[in-house]
């Protein structure tokens, strides 16, 4: 165990002994924080907290496991990855004094507000089921109704990742609506282009290494100066043939509207 | 050079002199066919022709370089790597015998009609200025009106792809409108979450891990396995105060339309 002493008298108080941290949830999100707390000298994991004993089979003997919402162990953080949806219920049904705080990027710090020490710990990442991430490359959003709550959530988001930022509510809500825009539709998007790939037999990987360049030029480029197209380049006459080809109505939908956005931004008139 | 005697006549035929290109065009698309067919043993890269000569900086002192399009240097294949609505002009106005072929994913192969042997080389990526990438990892599609001249096209685009796919001309439109919806489509999302990062004191960069493990998780999952997200699960909730949230109708219109895009893929309810 590592002993720090830092210039401020809260932050070595938290660090003449370990940070004692209680996960509540086992899923993508709670799999995740856990591996990351897990390899660290300064965190002491001291339970998950699960609906079953079978949600709990990830965590045990690894740290102690628990069905038990009403009765939780002691802890300076409780970290609630459980659904947006639960969040509130749960929240006001629990018995504790530590630093409680929630993951979501969509749900406001007040749902919490039964309890006196608040916080949000955004982890801004997609997760899988059995893919464990490495956790130092996501930026982790975080937020406090109180200073010190938020220097030792601060503290502990250190620990994990390498990109911590203090964003307030109603940031954060604007973070995860733009997560929607470049990782749901972007999803959804590689999904229309795999059923049009199929629909005329051939395979989609021939599009993967497409895919994954437009995300590459992303570090040399703005997403401004990267596009290309048909539509910004105000190609009518392929953008007509594009429209008869589609099979779908909701493709050429989405194709005339995306179209149509991307016009605009360039100047084009439409 | 390399000397390979193949089992068919056609081929060894070719193979016992090396095959010699001229690239028509100066562009993105021209400068990487360039480096990698340069680099080829068994290519001659005899010329390279284009509009100006300040265009041809980039290939001066390593081939020929000519702005005279009418009295090209022979060779066994002519490669137009030029925009898409000059191929049929251009085409018309040569005046060579070897075969003929463009690199557009939106023209048909018939714009070259003038020709004996003609063809198309299609190199299903985006380029950037400037950046030059391993064409080992990009996948050409080539078609060609006759057999051997085909044999000819995919012996000469195995030399710089490992993936080369024979796919017809309505084969090929299929997959540009597929590029368009997970290249072009992508990006502009890409800049609407910029967009709505920057109208509330955020750095993009946040978002850049999220985007690239959105891409990475298609080497594990479909894109409809890996959906997630408010309008996957049905949240009305979350999909309400995000509408409320965006500034731009634009944006709200898209968000919109691909939510419900997404709700209707899984068999929600609109």
């Amino acid at each position: 165990m590592l002993i720090i002493t830092q210039g401020t008298g809260y932050i070595s108080s938290y660090f003449r002994k370990m940070v004692s941290i209680v996960i509540l949830g086992t899923g993508n999100v709670a799999q995740n924080l856990f591996e990351s707390l897990y390899q660290n000298d300064e965190v002491n994991l001291v339970a998950v907290v699960g609906r079953s004993v079978n949600s709990l089979a990830f965590f045990k003997d690894r740290t102690e496991i628990t069905t038990d919402w009403t009765n939780l162990p002691k802890a300076d953080i409780y970290i609630m990855a459980i659904k947006d949806d639960a969040i509130f219920k749960v929240s006001e049904k629990l018995e504790i004094n530590g630093l409680l705080v929630h993951t979501s990027g969509a749900v406001s710090i007040d749902a919490l507000s039964k309890h006196a020490h608040t916080g949000v710990c955004y982890p801004l990442q997609t997760f899988t089921k059995n893919k464990i991430l490495e956790f130092k490359n996501i930026p982790i959003c975080i937020e406090a109704k109180k200073e010190k709550d938020l220097t030792l959530l601060k503290t502990v988001a250190q620990m994990v990742s390498g990109t911590v930022e203090h964003i307030n509510s109603s940031q954060r809500k604007a973070l995860h609506v733009s997560a929607v825009f470049v990782n749901n539709f972007t999803n959804h998007l590689f999904g229309i282009g795999k059923q049009i790939c199929e629909q005329n037999d051939m395979d989609f990987t021939l599009l993967k290494p497409l895919i994954k360049e437009t995300v590459e030029k992303l570090d040399v480029l703005t997403p401004k100066q990267a596009q290309t197209g048909p539509a910004r380049r105000g190609d009518q006459k392929t953008l007509h043939s594009h429209l008869q080809l589609l099979k779908e109505d909701q493709h050429r939908q989405i194709y005339k509207l995306l179209s149509n956005a991307i016009k605009a931004a360039y100047g084009e008139k439409l």
